[in-house]
Parts: C-alpha cells; structure tokens; sequence
C-alpha cells in the first residue's frame, strides 16, 4: 500500500510518500515545493496544484492523507493556508485518490505514540520507522511523511478501507482528541 | 472588454459575467454553482473547480475578479473559505485571466458609491447598471455581479492595464480602506 502525505502551504508545500508491506513501511519519496519570492498568490496556487498533480502521477498513491487544521493563529493566515490546502486536495481528487485528514495530535500519536510530542521527536520517529541514515529535511517534507504513516498506523489498526475522509463527521473518526486543548496526557500510577 | 466576477463558498459559489462598451454594461451570465449536501469536501472543491473551469472556457473573460476577504467570522470558517477561493483562482489561472481583488468596501463605493452601502443598495445598482427587469438571483449571483462591476468602474477610471493583482502590496492599489474597521465615511458640510 502506497500513501502520499501533503503539509500544503503558501511558501512551501511539504510530500512524501510512503509504502508498506504490512510490516516495513519505505520511503519512496519526500521534498518541498517552494516558491519563488516573485511569484504572485494566484501563480503559487497554480504551481502548487501542478507539480502536486505531476508528482500523485508519478507515484500513483492509493491514498493522500493532509494535516487538518483547526486552530490557525488568525483568520487571515488560515485563508491563506486554505487556498493552498484547497489546491492540494483538488490534485488529490482530480487523481482520483481518496483524501484523509489527520489533526496534528492525531499524527504525533500515530507516530510517536504520544500527541504531545515535540517536533524532534516526530523526526526521529520518522527516520527509525523508514530506516532513514538521517531525520528528512526540509521540514515541511518530514510533517508530510509523518501524516502519510499516521494513515498507514491507521488504517492497518482498524483491518478495513479507509474511514476517515475529509469533511464527514467526527463518528466516523476513531476515538482521540481533535485539538490540542482538548487533550489530557493519561493518568499514570 | 468582458469582466467574470466569482463570490466563492464552500457550499454555493456566485458567478457573473459583464461586459462593456466603455459606456454601457451589459449581462453576458450569472449563476452559482450549487453544491449536493451528499458530496464530499473534496468533491465540492473539484465540481467548483471544474464547473468554473467549464464557464471560463465559454465566456472566454479578460480578465477574472474576486471579493477578497479580510474578516472572517472565525480561523474555521475562514480557512473552508479559503479552499473555495483557492479552487477559484486557480482555474482563472489556468484559463489564462489575470486574477483581480477587491475588498466588500471598495465593491460598494465603485457599485453604489458609498463603501458601507447595504446588500438591498448593491442589488438595485447592478440591476439599474445592467438593465435588468429584476435584481439578480441568488445573492451569491449579485454579488458576483458586484465585484465584476467594480473592476470595470475601477479600470476605466484609471484608464490603464489592471493594476490591482492578487497579493501584491497595497501601494499598488487606489486608494481607500482595505476592510470595513479602517473606513470612516467622509465628512459633510
């Protein structure tokens, strides 16, 4: 099985892509789109969509899994982010892959096994579990591995077809918290 | 010199297009693409995609305009609109149109001339402009219609190539208030 993650952004644009055997997952792929300081807004959403559209091509994944986001610092920064996400997505679809969404503390659980995990952490998780000789680089490609194997832990938890897709209710979600606010680190001793 | 005009959302998006002589407009279409309460967030994106990438080819526009939003009721709403909007831009992008913004205030003052104008005001202008028996429906549709028309009032008062392209810095733009906190409507008397 083969996921490719997204860590979409208006500067840069974070893949990686991931494949397991149902034992050992392996890196296929991982890197950033960045964008050229002269680029205008609407020229970035256009490169973002094509070189995301040439790469799902490339690998042909059987699924893309992307960050979701809920708390942005403003509403101003989340629309800009959302512009890029939507263009993200729309590769997704128009590759006709199924897309799955992951809250930050969701991954970092999956991967680390803790969802308060720093951002150190979840790059050494990364590096352990692809059997990589060093953490991957930029970060933004290592945030996109990191929900692609949060969806491999995922989806071989539960035995069955992808469950999570974007934008259907929380029921469908497996039990977890979906913010950081509302996440209590379990009771010890 | 055609203008199309979007007012994109997530779960409908308003399209118009006018055209001018230099002296009199003239409704070419408006519409809004309507989205199925069963479809998915993904395949909302793709329809509002390929639907105005279907429109676009048709009226063959000069030039693409787009309400830019500055205040948004909260991160959340915000950046769901922000993937519509991203969605949006993108296939005027790729059908080739220059991409311009405008905020609710400048639409209201170039439409109505007073950039705290109601919705009820905007609507009769664009009907009086357009010599339409009636407003336009939906109001996604009027608003479309709006910020078409307040590209066309903006270009022919400055008499140039469209200047105000997305993203790029505020000196470029005429001026006035960027958002509705900034106006102050002017004194009188």
């Amino acid at each position: 099985m083969r996921i490719f993650g997204i860590d979409p952004g208006s500067t840069r644009t974070g893949y990686g892509c991931v494949e397991t055997d149902g034992r050992r997952h392996s890196l296929i792929a991982c890197g950033a789109i960045s964008m050229a300081a002269a680029d205008s807004f609407p020229q970035r959403l256009a490169r973002i969509h094509r070189e995301l559209a040439t790469l799902l091509a490339s690998f042909t994944p059987d699924c893309v899994a992307v960050e979701s986001i809920f708390h942005a610092a403003n509403a101003r920064s989340a629309l800009k982010l959302g512009h890029a996400r939507g263009v993200a997505i729309l590769a997704a679809v128009e590759a006709g892959c199924e897309v799955v969404e992951y809250t930050p503390a969701e991954i970092k659980r999956a991967v680390v096994g803790y969802g308060r995990a720093d951002k150190h952490q979840v790059q050494q998780m990364i590096k352990l579990l692809l059997g990589l000789p060093k953490t991957p680089a930029p970060h933004d490609a290592a945030d996109a591995l990191a929900v692609a194997i949060c969806h491999l832990h995922s989806r071989s938890a539960w035995g069955g077809p992808c469950q999570v897709r974007l934008g259907e209710p929380d029921k469908a979600r497996p039990t977890g918290p979906r913010s950081w606010r509302q996440y209590r680190p379990p009771a010890h001793g």
